[in-house]
């Protein structure tokens, strides 16, 4: 089983860290983490994590592709040829396309969501149809051999549902009880659906203060 | 807001990654990932990320001083000299004192839990009691000014709940709906109160799998 997880600058560190911790549970799991370059490299928290393989080194068909989401530094990786030729090519001879959050519109960009269903993060929704994929308001998402968990937290719910897939439900279910998922969260705002008016105002603020910030970087 | 997270070899990746994410988003939050020496550290998954302090540069009074639990790497360094001196001198300077999973042994380890309610990850909830806590079977535990999260995952719930009681109700719903925590399990498996019995039986004894092998290790 061997698993190709691309890293790029500044991605977000959780939306990794649920399928990585889950899928090494496989058995015979085979996990790269797959950058443009070896050496550490930063995430949008305080810590950096090092690259097992770059896109030379990195397996040619994976089982599974995967990528992971972000803000600033995933708006800058789409814009990556050497990251999406190394998508393009590797993902057409990949058993699973995979991401979670924001990282669905990186495999968008890389053109490998054409035609597919797919999900990412709530608040970018609907920016997967700018790469001819069918926005589905899921936890996860699978169509075919795509699947897309939504945002950050979503990449444990969408691990588990792969390890289904591949291993069998039993897996899945050993997988959940190792890492005690058995969620109880502090208050019920996880989705704009369940969320206050108020909260979900406050961060689409936050999100568009990003956004505005990263046009004032790329004039610079 | 200064935060001290304990870094370790092999540790439980996901354990950090949960608070980690979500602290990240606390107003001013200044985050030290310290380990007892500096380079790039293994965790239990194939990655490896970089401390940025070391016990004699970290903060010496942080507002929450952390610790990730683990399997073998995590009962290694309850029986590191140095770490339990730092964790222990340190402790007793912090605001709080908190851990995932069984990161809560390491802080039992090194005193701090005497006399305390904690909790830990479901299978090693028993030897909390061989620090003088009091188990409390919880997602997560607040005692006074010590704060535990259960296994793995429920260092989400955990991180979410820390953030309320630093900087309000509506600071947690908003990281909530951020990092889209609106969870939705494939399977009811999460703790043995809910999976199958046949599951539970296959994960006890793939954790007795791992304790035989570090006796045999330590008998090396």
């Amino acid at each position: 089983m061997q698993i190709s997880m691309l890293i790029y600058p500044n991605f977000t560190a959780l939306d990794l860290f649920g399928p990585l911790q889950i899928w090494t549970m496989l058995p015979d799991a085979k996990i790269e983490l797959v950058a443009k370059e070896l050496g550490p490299l930063p995430t949008d928290t305080p810590a950096s994590l090092m690259p097992t393989h770059t896109y030379e080194t990195a397996s040619k068909s994976p089982d599974i592709l995967f990528a992971p989401g972000g803000t600033e530094g995933t708006f800058a990786i789409m814009e990556d040829r050497a990251t999406l030729d190394y998508l393009a090519d590797t993902g057409a001879r990949s058993g699973w396309i995979t991401s979670v959050c924001t990282g669905a519109l990186v495999m968008g960009a890389a053109g490998l969501l054409k035609g597919y269903q797919a999900t990412t993060h709530w608040a970018a929704l609907d920016q997967l149809k700018n790469f001819g994929a069918t926005p589905v308001k899921e936890r996860w998402v699978i169509d075919r051999n795509r699947a897309s968990g939504g945002g950050v937290t979503a990449g444990i719910d969408f691990g588990l549902a792969i390890t289904a897939e591949i291993a069998g439900e039993e897996a899945a279910r050993m997988a959940q009880l190792a890492v005690e998922y058995n969620p109880h969260p502090p208050y019920n705002s996880g989705h704009p659906d369940v969320a206050t008016p108020e909260t979900v105002t406050a961060v689409l603020d936050h999100f568009a203060e990003t956004t505005a910030r990263l046009a004032t970087t790329e004039k610079t």
